[in-house]
């Protein structure tokens, strides 16, 4: 065996707003890339990791992707297959943009290839989760499920876990803007309240459900008034500079909708066309500059194929 | 003027288990009518209620008909109006399928439609609410909004209020049964915890998300997987005679999924046939009997019109 692939896999806006835990969805960049070989030998290495600022472990067992590797590869009775992983980061680390997810998921979507696809995208989601465990101590799937579906995924359950791929605007744009500050996804988990009003979580499940019809309607201004989030980013835009400005100045820019990516510090906003996202991620990071704050862009459709084989 | 005009208006299942005070819809029996006619004198009169065992108030201020019917003519800028109602109650009242609701909504329909349609069945909404404030103590919008438009609804705001119509398929039945035990409103809302743990939550608005891409997906797997509620079920279910027992009866019997209409103590099923919902009422009425408990049962498909004029 010899055979190699290399497999990009996108970055992913978990929650969207009203849908903590539930909703995500993929975008085309950023994302990272895998390229994985089949070797003679046995076991993982990992030979090779680029753009992660030497952040990322080598050892197999401490890297949410040949973590995932291996627990994919004992589930098809093959434990001992030799192994090799090139990572190639290409999107910051702790950004709330899915970084470990894109990572795990080019990996479990590399091995699969090599392996005839012996499992669908979708079966490959507990694999993923698996990863995402290792990476924040919480095996969540609203980064991994539309990294490896791409649009719109609802986790509507998670005992047993059911995953169901949610249409969305052809159109439909993000821009992203990840401020350079630090917020760990497990400190940022730790600061939400553990108990919530009943009238409060009945407005979020008014709102999810609003978000989930205005994507099935493709109907923009559904989706913009839906996007509110009574419990959540309250607490995590402490977290985030100048975070209700930022909401401002992208609502004013013609965003559709705008919240915090998953944990955060990474912002989005949902947008009808490439311009206006342009025009956001513009006004976005001009303002987090004059504040003193670096930060990275982002614009893209919606992803609409998760993982794709390169070359 | 001497114009007249029969309504009738549908019951409603409100919460359809996990969309506590956000989705409802409506069933084409049973429901109220009401016989509206416009007359030359000054004010409001019912002037007679049948089927309520003298339970409904024929003080106009007092009757959620005439209240709301009064909050229209004061909108239209036409108070003074002379009206005579009859209303003819021909479903139970506190059973928990939207009785208020349904004479409610018939009367501002009769209203609407001599006044030649001067507001939208949408716009008749809040007009109906505060017939349910009347009512119940709380001015809710999930049984009103699906017996005024038909079909599924979901309320996704109350403040600013937001309804929205879902589709649902075509051959959803419903299958309603009312055991004859008390449980006001007011009592039922009262016994719900006022904070929940977020994880609950999300498991909530899991399913309420699943529930309606289901609706939108005509998907009656995912729809029944969906109908599950962890938050209100289990303490309203406490009201209601054998409640996990007729749940499992019905989903024995097919049902795609099952629950507490409203605040109860009525239980409902949805399901993919007419038979299939006349073969649950029938077991369940049966288990009831067996328990020493009347009950009544109603089997229809999903509303698709809400209230329509009669002759």
């Amino acid at each position: 065996m010899s055979a190699s692939i290399k497999v990009f896999a996108p970055a992913t806006v978990a929650n969207v707003v009203c849908g903590y835990d539930v909703l995500g969805f993929a975008v085309n960049e950023p994302g990272d890339e895998v390229i994985m070989k089949l070797t003679e030998g046995s076991g993982i290495r990992i030979t090779k990791i680029t753009g992660d600022e030497g952040r990322l472990p080598l050892d197999p067992q401490k890297n949410t992707v040949s973590a995932s590797v291996q627990h994919y590869l004992n589930h098809i009775g093959k434990p001992d297959v030799g192994v090799e992983i090139e990572l190639h980061k290409k999107m910051p680390i702790g950004s709330g943009l899915g970084s470990s997810s894109a990572s795990t998921v080019a990996g479990l979507f590399a091995v699969n290839t090599l392996f005839d696809n012996l499992l669908t995208n979708k079966e490959l989601v507990p694999f993923a989760m698996k990863g995402e465990e290792l990476a924040c101590g919480y095996g969540h799937a609203d980064n991994v499920a539309p990294a490896l579906l791409g649009g719109f995924v609802l986790i509507r359950s998670y005992q047993p876990l059911d995953i169901i791929s949610l249409p969305h605007p052809d159109d439909l744009y993000a821009a992203i803007v990840y401020p350079e500050v630090d917020v760990p996804t497990k400190d940022a988990r730790q600061m939400i309240r553990s108990k919530v009003l009943l009238k409060d979580a009945v407005t979020q499940w008014g709102n999810v459900a609003g978000l989930v019809s205005g994507l099935f309607m493709k109907d923009y201004d559904l989706i913009g008034r839906s996007m509110t989030d009574i419990l959540v980013e309250p607490t995590r835009s402490i977290l985030i500079p100048d975070f209700y400005k930022l909401r401002s100045l992208a609502m004013k820019t013609g965003a559709t909708g705008f919240g915090i990516s998953g944990s955060g510090p990474s912002v989005f906003a949902l947008t009808k066309d490439e311009a206006t996202a342009r025009a956001i991620t513009q006004k976005l990071q001009q303002h987090l500059k004059g504040i003193g704050i670096n930060s990275l862009s982002f614009v893209s459709e919606v992803n609409k194929k998760g993982p794709v084989i390169l070359d």
